[in-house]
């Protein structure tokens, strides 16, 4: 399975767990449709669906029913995409279009897009939660899959991340150690639990070869992931980026880029690849959907 | 025990939760300070705790360990929190002041405010998680109440009340039918749910007796707290109420008293408090202290 199949399969179950609906009156414990096709706008936006594509390749390549891993894959979507929406409000990051679409605030109001993002994180874990008691006998592999996500995506990971970064930002702080901390929870921690929550759909024990395999991979992965993100706003195509070009480095922001030169993070991206692949081999040819990816993202840098 | 003494217990829990940090350059896997530090002001702004109180006494009298039964208190309460630190965000209420001090986004600004709110959601639910684990033996009880609190706070209960809260508000829209979902939603459910959690942490079944029971009390108690509030806030001390006076009868908002009037509020009052007592009686003794609850509430609508 490609990327690309692994991404249909989420684009379908999401459109199954939040379908457009027709305003009207709301019954009791009924979603209203209002705050229902606000999540819904921001959930169908497109997106390369890398998250939960990451956490069903790997309950794939772990043995893993992939009816078991498709809930929380959607709700790592869903806390993505909530993510999105509140980075993009006007006491954020105050951005107007996301993926060639005005933002969810634009469309629905700053208070109803507080709201929509609030109520996808609310979904993504009530969804996890039903899915655990509908697997009785392995509701422990659920609950700690569930947790994982919420490890990272909480105030020790991306909430965490996001709040030093929006700090130093204003603050105008420029400190590696501080960079370090903010690359890795605001986006590396979202990359590491689809592998480390698929490790615990399969039961996998901390200390297990396979635990620390998908761990470390996910680490150098993540931080690949913000290097390159970094380069290409130097660099990319602005279209294919989607987002204005140099819009990070002219403010001031801490990236590789501003940190290391534009070759200096070339060159990390190149050893954070190498070490992601290190980590590969004890999965042997059942590894290869991540082995493509990390060429895939490496690739992107040069 | 008291709804005071119930207080001081939560109170002391989440202290400990969330304890003040000095500012550092956050470690790997470390709540950043700032966050940390914003989620606190607001945690402990004082409040009565009623719902992680009610938590707590359902469990004592369904006969649960109140060391269980801590961590799904203390959850509510964050998640009761974070909804009023967004609530009162200025694309919201855009309140400046709450509990005689200034409301979370005046101190820590915008974008931290809304952070702060995402981390006590994120938190609440990462530390419910790992409550569940912490007891594998009653995994499935863990679970199904971490669930009712999901649903009572989630899309199809606070925050989906929320949002046609919002509509109705600034679309001016006055429907009774609204009104009662709007209460049941944004007020109720959120104290029919430290019921429905203690109920499941003691292994209820949906269709027992006691199950039903404390739904049945849950719901009118919501409602007659909703009442209470919009009487209060024609008829209440200001200062005891702690908000502006008529603020939500001349903001042409629809509430129980510009719905029904005040004599008319006052009888759906008494009516409510009726129901609700009426599901107390399967408790016998055991059921004194919401006994109690119910008319402290009651009585402060005459």
């Amino acid at each position: 399975m490609t990327l690309k199949q692994y991404a249909a399969l989420v684009e379908e179950k999401l459109n199954e767990l939040v379908p457009e609906e027709a305003q009207r009156t709301p019954s009791s414990g009924e979603i209203p449709w209002l705050l229902n096709n606000a999540m819904r706008y921001s959930l169908t936006a497109g997106g390369k669906r890398l998250r939960p594509s990451m956490l069903l390749a790997a309950a794939d390549m772990l043995g893993v029913d992939r009816a078991e891993a498709m809930i929380p894959a959607c709700a790592l979507e869903m806390i993505h995409t909530y993510s999105l929406i509140h980075d993009d409000l006007p006491g954020m990051d105050n951005d107007s279009m996301r993926r060639g679409r005005p933002t969810n605030h634009v469309v629905f109001g700053e208070g109803q897009a507080i709201l929509a993002g609030d109520g996808l994180l609310s979904l993504a874990f009530e969804l996890m939660l039903e899915n655990a008691m509908a697997y009785p006998a392995k509701a422990a592999n659920h609950n700690a899959a569930a947790y994982e996500i919420a490890l990272g995506a909480g105030v020790r990971g991306m909430v965490g991340g996001q709040c030093m970064d929006l700090y130093c930002e204003r603050e105008n702080i420029r400190d590696e150690k501080m960079l370090g901390y903010i690359h890795e929870n605001k986006t590396a921690r979202m990359l590491i639990s689809p592998l480390r929550a698929a490790g615990r759909l399969a039961g996998l024990a901390e200390d297990s070869e396979e635990m620390q395999a998908l761990t470390g991979y996910g680490v150098n992965f993540g931080l690949l992931f913000q290097a390159v993100d970094d380069i290409l706003d130097v660099v990319g195509d602005q279209a294919l980026v989607g987002k204005t070009l140099g819009k990070d480095a002219e403010s001031g922001k801490l990236t590789f880029v501003t940190l290391y030169g534009l070759d200096g993070a070339r060159e990390k991206a190149n050893e954070l690849k190498q070490r992601a692949q290190s980590h590969l081999s004890v999965f042997g040819e059942k590894g290869r959907f991540f082995e493509t990816l990390l060429s895939d993202m490496a690739d992107r840098a040069f």
